[in-house]
Parts: C-alpha cells; sequence; structure tokens
C-alpha cells in the first residue's frame, strides 16, 4: 500500500549532540507527515525539495553523517531560506534550529515572513534583546507561521506548555520558582546535602566538570546566565512581565557565583586549579544555611506579582522538595497560581541530554500536525 | 475595530462545578476563535446557531444560568447532534461533555463521525470497554476529529499530553507510577505521615468526608475505581499496552479498601459509623510500614516492561517523593522511561477541583486551533 506523501518539509541547522539526535527521531518515526528536505552544519548543507535519500535502507546517523560530509555546498542561510520560501506554500515548512547561534536566531524573524515556521532548542533569540523578541512575534503573525521553543527550558519536561496553558486558559501566575540549571542542580545536590559538613565546593566542581557536567571552562555556569536566559523566557509568556525585561538575560538580576578575584581568568584548566582558594567561604555558607535548617539551592524565580525575576543562591528548607525531591542533576520548577492555590504545580526531571532535549524539539514539530 | 467573527462552534453539555467553571473560563477568553451555539443540563438546552447572546454585557455565570432555567426546550442528545453536524463544516464544531454520564459518553462515536471533536473530562468514554473505545478512535479517523481527554487524568496537570509526547516522539514508557486520587492521597498523606503514631483511620475518612474530599459515600473511593478508571486511560496510549484491559477499569487489577464486612452497605452515614471497627487493622499497616521505614500510599502502576496494571496500597520509604514532596490532596506521577533513565520525569499537584479541572478541557479546546 502506497503511503501518502509526507507534506511538511524540515530542514535542519546544528548537526552536533541534539542535531544528530533529533534527526535519528525524525527519521525513526513509524509514519510521519514530515520530509526531510535539508541537513546543515556550520560549514555545509545538503538539501533536496523531494526529500533527503540516503544509500542504506534504514538511514542510520553514520549514513547521513557521511553523506554531509561529502556535500560539495557550503552552509547558507539565504540560499536555505530562499529553498524553503518554495517549499512553504504546498503544505508547510520548517526550520529547526539546533545550533547555539546568535546569527540563525537572528535570521528567524526573516523565517519566519517568509511562512516558513521555526522550531529550536535556542535560547538566544527569545532570551535576548526584546526588539528581536518582538520581532520574531510579529513576524508569526505576517507569515501565519509559529515560533516554538519548549526545549529552550528544562528539554523535554512540559515547562513551557504548562505555562502557556496556565497562562492561555485564563490563571493568574503569581510566582515560577525553580532550579533550571541541570550543572547548578548537580553542583548543590551534592555540596548541600542537608547532611553537616561534606566536600569541598571545588571538589565538587572538580567532580562535575570530569562528569562533563559543566562546560568546559566552569565559570560559563556559575555565572548563572543559562538560568538568567531561561528565566528571561518564561517571564515573557506572562502577560504583565512580557516587557519588562528590554535586554533579555542581561536585564535579569543574577547574583553570580564567580568569586570576584577569578572573574578575568579565560581557562576552565586556570580556574578550577584557583578556585580552592575560595572554599572557605562556600563553607561558611552551607554552615549558616545549616543552621537554619537549610539547604543551598541555585534558584531562578519570576515573581509576576512584584515585577522581580531573578536568578541566586538561596536557602530552602530541609523539607522542601528543591531538598527533598531534587537528586542527580534534575531540574524542578513550581508554577504558583491563582488556581493551584497554596500547593504548586510542580514539574521535576531532567532537564538537559540530547535525547530529552531532542524530543522537546520533536513535540514541538508534532504540534504543528 | 471589528473583530473577526469567532469560526469554532462550542456546545457544553452538563453545567454542575465543572461545567459552569469551563463556561465562565471560556466567555471570559479575551479574544477567542469559539462561540459558544448551545449551553445544556440533564433536562434543558439553550441553542443558537449564530452563538448564545445574554441579556447582560459581561456574560456572568448567574447570567446564562437563568437563561438556562427558562428554557422551555428540553435537552436531547439527538438533536444537539443534528443541530452541531449543520455546524461542523464551515468553521469546525465541538462536544464539550462536562457530565458524568456514561450515555452521553456512549454517543462520541456519532459526534466524531458526524465531524464534530469532543472534548471531556468525563472518564467513562476512555476507561470502559474497549469496544468504545476502539470505536471512537475509529469515528476520529472517519470523522476527520479529535477526542481530547486531558483532564480525565489529574485534571489540568500535564499528564495525558507528556505521556503523549513521549510516546509520539518515540520514548520508550517503562513504568507510570503515582497517585492519582486526590480522596486517597489526603487520606493517606494524613495517617501514613512518617512520624510513628497518629489519627485512626476512620477518623481520616470522616474528615476528608466532612470537607468534601470524598464522595458522599466514602466506598466510592475506597474501592480504587476511580484510580483503575485513570490507569485504563493511560495504559490505552501506551502502545503495547493498547488491547490489555478489554472491560477497562474492571480488568485492572484493584485491590479496594472496603473491608469486606462493610462491602454490601448502602448508604455513607452507616458506613463510616461501622469504619472504626477496622481501624486496628489499617492501624497494624501503618505500624508494619514503618517498622520497614516506610509510608503507605494508595498508588497506581502501569508496567509496560511486565503488563501489569494495578491500584493497591503500598509501601514507600519515607525519603520517596511520595512521602516527602507529597501533600494536601496532591497528585504525583512518575514516567520512567528510556530517555530519563534512572530518575523519573515527575509531575506533581491538584488533580482534582473545578477550576483546574475546567483549565485542562480549556487548554484541550485551545489546541483545536
Amino acid at each position: 500500500m502506497a503511503s501518502q506523501k509526507p507534506t511538511i518539509s524540515v530542514a535542519v541547522v546544528g548537526v552536533g549532540l541534539v542535531g544528530s539526535e533529533f534527526t535519528s527521531q525524525l527519521l525513526a518515526l513509524p509514519t510521519s507527515p514530515f520530509r526531510l528536505v535539508s541537513l546543515s552544519s556550520s560549514k555545509k548543507t545538503l538539501f533536496s525539495a523531494d526529500g533527503l535519500e540516503f544509500p542504506a535502507s534504514s538511514a542510520s546517523e553514520s549514513t547521513w553523517k557521511s553523506a554531509l560530509a561529502v556535500s560539495e555546498t557550503p552552509f547558507s542561510l539565504d540560499a536555505l531560506r530562499a529553498s524553503m520560501t518554495a517549499l512553504a506554500q504546498p503544505g508547510g515548512a520548517v526550520l529547526v534550529d539546533n545550533t547555539s547561534s546568535e546569527t540563525v536566531a537572528a535570521s528567524y524573524p526573516s523565517f519566519l515572513r517568509a511562512g516558513i515556521h521555526v522550531i529550536t532548542p535556542n535560547k538566544k533569540a527569545a532570551s535576548g534583546d526584546l526588539t528581536l523578541y518582538k520581532d520574531i512575534l510579529s513576524a508569526c503573525a505576517d507569515g501565519g507561521t509559529k515560533y516554538l521553543g519548549e526545549s529552550t527550558v528544562g528539554a523535554g519536561l512540559p515547562i513551557l506548555s504548562t505555562l502557556g496553558d496556565l497562562v492561555g486558559t485564563g490563571d493568574k501566575v503569581e510566582k515560577i520558582e525553580g532550579v533550571f540549571s541541570g550543572t547548578m542542580s548537580y553542583i548543590f545536590n551534592n555540596f548541600s546535602t542537608g547532611q553537616p559538613g561534606g566536600p569541598s565546593f571545588s571538589s565538587v566542581v572538580n567532580v562535575a566538570r570530569e562528569k562533563g557536567y559543566t562546560e568546559p571552562h566552569p565559570a560559563d555556569d556559575l555565572n548563572g546566565a543559562d538560568v538568567a536566559r531561561k528565566l528571561t523566557i518564561l517571564s515573557r509568556l506572562i502577560p504583565s512581565l512580557r516587557h519588562l525585561l528590554p535586554h533579555g538575560f542581561v536585564s535579569v538580576q543574577t547574583a553570580s557565583l564567580i568569586p570576584p578575584a577569578l572573574e578575568s581568568i579565560s581557562t576552565g584548566d586556570e580556574f578550577v586549579k584557583r578556585l580552592p582558594e575560595f572554599d572557605a567561604e562556600f563553607d561558611r555558607l552551607r554552615e549558616s544555611a545549616d543552621k537554619e535548617g537549610c539547604v543551598l539551592r541555585f534558584v531562578g524565580v519570576v515573581d509576576a506579582t512584584s515585577g522581580v525575576v531573578k536568578a541566586e543562591l538561596a536557602k530552602y528548607p530541609k523539607t522542601h522538595p528543591f531538598a527533598t525531591s531534587l537528586g542527580g542533576s534534575d531540574n524542578i520548577v513550581m508554577f504558583h497560581t491563582a488556581r493551584y492555590g497554596a500547593r504548586p504545580l510542580i514539574v521535576q526531571g531532567a532537564g538537559a541530554g540530547a535525547g530529552v532535549t531532542a524530543m522537546g524539539v520533536m513535540s514541538d514539530l508534532l504540534k504543528l500536525v
């Protein structure tokens, strides 16, 4: 029985960990209304309006990676937009941006106005300057298209969709509070367990770095910017806060954990070598929390009532879900709303990793059908 | 500026707590693609193909309730289907069933085949006989329509949508485990706190009944049927379990908490009067759990690996989220999947109440746009 020809054309940009996993998930869908028409790295591109075809019968990752490696077509955002525009009318076209590129993010409005949906785990656009964000929203209206970024916060966890449902159905969001960084979660779940004493801060950061939970330069996690980006994205989905952060994540009140003396250190190796100098300071923070019956967690808070959006190290009682329920490198998010009253709606689970991030991207794609 | 005329016609059946709250939420949407064309109680109906209009400028609950009360048109499912069929073609039509009626549930296939979407918090159809459930699925295919029941499990919590995303994106669901009944949650959160001793089982049930957390006859909660219905609905969304429960919730292994001697007692008052006779038995269960460092929780488990679906009173360590994080009458659900690995995806919050149930219904409605 001949199956109906898939009608929604998909172009994937970025074939790193998330991009590769997403492409595998897409090609593995048993029956699919999607046609993969383009795959691009930062250097090369594959494109076929009729859908890419790979030599092997089952398109494994090595198969399409080899095909991309031997492509002689350099990647160009303008060329991709032109090719995809031609495919937007018959059934629909989608750009899936699996990069973390500012340049690709800045191009979303042009794709959206050309009738091409944009789906991405790339936080740069939605957490950057308000001007770009507003341009994305108006481009969606102009082009009759959708911008979807479920996996920009909490990867595959239903966080943005839940916030969208709360706001869309008329609930009043009072406060969102959570541990939004898997790296920060791992570090403080291990540094501040609720038991007296424990390992030094620098040793926990070192282990996290060795396990690949931190960026190569741990300061890129400890500065809190990733959390501030996620808070920006959440805030913009709450009508009363939409225009609060004009410059995006840099407008968030962020209490960096980088000791001021280490701010200018440019390599990760040098950074972790010097970090033990500050262990006593972190020990004191832990002891002070312990005396109050609390643990330390690096949290993000969007307070819609007071209009405060902040990322900081805070104390939570040892009986609080941030202390009792959280573990590993999980994210946890509490939605305090009028309807949910005294007991918040809570979502918890892995908020990073290629598999679950690609799943968030894929679930956005399935919403287009 | 003239706004575009709303195009999706909505008929609401059932104007109890959830139906009233849903209607209020619908009429309160600031801009809406929906047109409320019909409101029905079990006895009376209002219908206007152009959209119901109420005398007051803001359609408050008392306004539309008064209008319905003075309607002289008796409610008829057949007449409603005929009227809605005529509206299905131009823009779309939806039946929102806010009743818990078996009769209305049995009529879904005829609505779906007539091109009318069905959205409901009514568990009867999806947790009943497999024949009806299959008929609903094939009616959706025949009619090009959707059956959506997010609020049948956990009210407004993102439980079915999360399961749908996991399955739809190709994750392998291994086990779903949770506290699915707000009543059972309240009872055991108060009866088995993790501290030695505590109130008697009958006294906790009595308080729950006085607060309106139980059905008038508490046996209707303690029999576990509500949990079994929810497990049936979840199981049917997992491909390998779709055909497991031929007779729906009655096919679930359910360990009722009703003492056998009280099974035949027909009134709630008589039931709670006799319940203290069995307090010693529940005390022993609590002591036995306590000795093992555990609490008691009435849970539902869908084990996709072994194919077992069961509702029962079980022991959980005092450090488990079902013990530490759960409180009030919250639901909590853990999804154990291949992608989420050792640490499950968790959703927690109020799983009952008119506001959050209506919100789940409304979020389904918004998915149609």
